[in-house]
């Protein structure tokens, strides 16, 4: 059977969100997929097109509870997960039979393990994100409640991991930052060409990164016509980015990583300023990107002199790369780009999907960028 | 010969442009269409993704200066047209060998004469909008210069033009601000619901309606954080929603059209004040609009209290009309919104080629909306 | 004594919120008032300047609860009201000794009225706005609670009743659109100009007007990139905007009002399409409000051919009205631009208590526009 | 005499810009101030008014050609020049009767020099900043023409310079960036407690420092919901930071400053990277900038955890400075916002003329910033 024959059936919990809508958008135009169910607990009974009238007119189903989920019967193939981070563990513990020490109340559990037993998950959340559990206590204020499944679980940095991600049933989508910051840098520790003690990143993003969750700080008045740095060296995607820093290069890795809030609605841009090791200059550097991502459909190196611009990739899941030599001698500027809600988040995940279906990774992504 | 094998081969002119891009952008998605000719003049030499670095890396020919077009060899099925008011009459004259009055020197027209017999002409400008050259020649300062071809031009509104646009070749595509007024108005004028001499349109539209041409006025800074009203009773898109009304009811009509120009870059929205005319109420018109458009793929009717958001089209080639009962009796309200780039220009241009080529309509144009 | 040596004591009701800030900023300018209370329920015992950074170290009280405030020693000679519709008018009726038959518990009622006998209050909420108890009721769902006080409170559009509010002990502070409605429309209706029957006020709101309460809709993401109207035909200010109206013509009036959100912090512009009456022409109208303005210090009309834009009143508590022909015979166009924070809130708030102190209008309230 | 009473007749060339708008703004709310003169030669011959509608109304002159004003009998006292870089040294030549080698002609230097011979000027172009004149022809491609001019000058960082600038006849005002680089920094480099090799500047600005010049990159359309970097390592503003470094330290000082270009308009956030020297650790840096700016009326350091942000700065003089401990040991992270038109031009240039004129610094200058 060929890729374009086969039908992958897919349910989506936490709709109501903008990486959920993300997910319904890319996924009616993927050949290949079926919506079958649609979950988000405090919208539960409307339809997708009220709560995302973008979204109407699509013949999907309508949200429902989780908890109101009849598993048996959807024949649900493959379980996106764009839960708040944290309850999200629990859930996926049901979903894949996995001994749980949940707060989620057995009956629920019960009922997510009627589903098929080869049902896999690709989950948004930074929940299984996290290699260490100690990391992930100190960094969530509470013990794992799935911690086997948290070991099991694959980072799906898609570019970096892809026979794992295949043959795996828990796939634990990078966040947006880590996904912007480490691709530029992965390779560039891979060759040994930059300090990994030396590592700042200066990074600004557009507001849907923080969710649709009700916050002062995230009303229109208080983004618009202004930016500022938050989470300043405490941010939670910080271990994140180190621990795949450290596993690229062997040793414990610590970066600056400081996040700004700007207003737009999509798009995050990372500065990243490093040190030449082993003698390298700015074209070593350009040179190992050029060549890592010549034949990688998503990641792109743009030509010398050119800046990236967060415009330049919104809506679609690309993210390009620019190299620059910095005026202090020994030091290089990488900038890099990507759209949050696609490579960042939802994008990221259907190529995920992709690999763990056997199907051809850029199915259904070859959006070309929304400009202006 | 089925519509998925057809090939055609398509020049765009003026492709520096935001419409231009917009065209590239979505023929790059439509899987019949081999993009095979660029043409900006100023930008003449440079690749599309140089100019337009959201549309780098797809194989396109670089840009080319209109004179240095060497038409034959190119087998163009479809020539659109996305140029400046005013220099396009002469090119679509000479496109079409048709007898110009033109300023484009004779050699130009010459070898633009030399493409294939049947080519089409899809044109994005107001040049052949206007059915009257009294009309066109008081609105535009001049005479126009390919009366003949002003005359054969299809009035490309696609929802109520299918039959002629099928079997011409030049289609006028209509303005972004008269597709959006006229959409809800001309059904109900049919209808006889509303009273035709009382129509106020009051009009929002973002910054790309206006192009990429360098003017002070669209500088960030004159436009962030503000908005205004302009050509107040002396826009040029007055006349051409004028004559589609006045067909629609066969008499003079002359309405209010105020539009205003807001901070953002997609996107118009119509509120539209209307009185009812023999009787009529709210539900009726509501019903007439929703019958006209129930299996129509691009225009749809909002649910009873919900308004229409430009977000929620952004991107595709959707229209969404909402009917509302007004406080003041007799009257009520409509609001239209559509992209201004997509069903206001680009889409609504391929649409029509779409007509044109024989191919189903939606061909290349199911984008789900872009939301945030 | 002259104005300029006079001392006001001022207290802010409510002044975590945008308006309250608003306040704040004006009255640090104001060479007459001092402010010795800040109340802010759910931000007690914070610094304004925590709550609003841009408002940090000017030696401000910090902020209280209402129910911690001990009046007595305060010697507050002027309240601001800055709080939510509802909850104004049991606090107000504390405030003036009145009896009101409210919600609030009497030992508060108690402790607000040893404040001193003579204390005025400036409201800024839509509680004593309306003078019919029935209006009242109907649009906000009970029957008011300090009905005695809604009779005694004057509409406080300054430069229609100046005589009024010099001698009222409680101004009710119009709201943002009937302000930015009324200011064009009443001279025209007393002039007779204008059919009072055919009123069509089509506005355009930035975020700000609607507070900085919590609500999904307001989020950047929601209000980015976009427009859309809201509470068509039934929106709190239609009853305000009609009162005022059939106040200036002596019969009932209803209008068409049509609010639109979009994307800016500040500023709302209202384009109002009228018909004329008793043979006026639109020179007519330009002179009724030349005249009717010319020697006000905040209200102006702008040149012929120029169309007043909201960036050019941001900050100030400037109003500016321009009129148009229309292409319809027999009709005008209206446009008008204030800052709802300053004319439309704070501004004409600080203009009142100028007249209720008997100094001079203006003072406090010369900042000149920020733009860009 | 005291300040209050004393009159300083002021003229403006190049007030058709925004810093010449922003300028004109702060001086008509200066209270010794009377504006006698302002040019503007592509728009000579309107009013102020015309060109910045919320500056109209306040009896300004109308704008003149340069080569028109009559300088003899305006009886100018402080000249502002908001002139484009290099055509600002003849003029300033012409002004001073400095010996120029300009391109000026000979004729319009004479009328120049018929003015009073105590004029002194406030410049806010780049042409007198730099104190090298290699440097200058280096970075600005020819060699200066009033290189005597050049020597003589003030850079006039206020906080750094108030007593040359006091018995200065030519004050060169600091670009935006490198004022809101160089307050954090200069302090920091006095006390020794940074390496001045590790200096790494990410800054964001607003849209207006690039002026209201006609550029492609700054239509709304290309600026609006993204975000790029620009100048990479050959911003004109680098040798202006590194002169100011450089002379804080004593020797040659080369850094990373790297501006990136964001929707606002008005704003700039500098995050900038240091290592600690000297075993200093945070709280020294914080201690050195809080008694460096205890007593400082425009430059503050914000409270321990709090992230200045651009938009509490909004349409005032201030600057804010916070100081945070970075995740990489022995480095540290400075966060300094200011508004580019006001601290970053024109406000720190009426700051520099009530030096040079004597009377208290913070004259005119004490408006509460604009927020939302």
């Amino acid at each position: 059977m060929s890729g374009n024959d086969k039908r992958i059936r897919v349910g989506i919990l936490g709709a109501s969100g903008y990486a959920g809508a993300e997910l319904v958008r890319l996924l009616l135009g993927h050949p290949n997929v079926e919506i079958v169910l649609l979950t988000a607990d405090r919208k539960a009974g409307q339809h997708v097109g009220e709560v995302f009238p973008h979204l109407a007119g699509h013949g999907l189903p309508y949200l429902m509870s989780l908890s109101d989920v009849e598993w048996s019967g959807l024949e649900i193939d493959i379980v996106f997960c764009a839960l708040p981070h944290g309850t999200t563990q629990d859930i996926v513990a049901g979903l894949l039979h996995a001994t749980g020490r949940g707060l989620v109340d057995e009956e629920q559990v019960g009922l997510i393990s009627s589903l098929k037993s080869d049902v896999k998950v690709i989950d948004l959340s930074a929940d299984f994100r996290l290699d260490n559990l100690d990391t992930y206590a100190e960094w969530y204020g509470h013990p794992h409640r799935a911690p086997s499944l948290q070991t099991e679980a694959v980072y799906g940095l898609t570019e970096f991991s892809r026979e794992e991600i295949k043959s795996s049933r828990l796939v634990a989508c990078p966040g947006c930052y880590p996904t912007v910051a480490l691709l530029p840098l992965v390779p560039l520790l891979d060759a040994g060409q930059i300090d990994p003690h030396d590592i700042i990143i200066d990074a600004k993003s557009g507001v849907t990164g923080a969710g649709r969750a009700l916050k002062e700080n995230m009303l229109f008045a208080e983004v618009g016509e202004g930016i500022h740095a938050y989470g300043i060296a405490h941010h939670r995607h910080d271990p994140e980015i180190e621990q795949e820093l450290s596993r690229a290069t062997g040793e414990d890795i610590i970066v600056n990583f400081t996040p700004h809030l700007m207003p737009m609605n999509r798009g995050i841009l990372a500065t990243t300023y490093v040190r030449f090791a082993n003698a390298a200059a700015v074209e070593d550097l350009r040179d190992t990107l050029e060549r890592r991502y010549a034949d990688e459909p998503f990641v792109g190196v743009v030509p010398e002199g050119v800046a990236p611009a967060t415009r330049h990739v919104r809506g679609s899941n690309h993210c390009l790369i620019g190299v620059f030599a910095d005026r202090i001698k020994g030091r290089a500027i990488i900038v890099s780009v990507l759209d949050n809600l696609v490579k960042g988040a939802a994008g990221q995940a259907v190529q995920n999907m992709n690999l763990v279906c056997q199907l051809p990774e850029v199915t259904g992504l070859q959006q070309v960028p929304l400009f202006p």
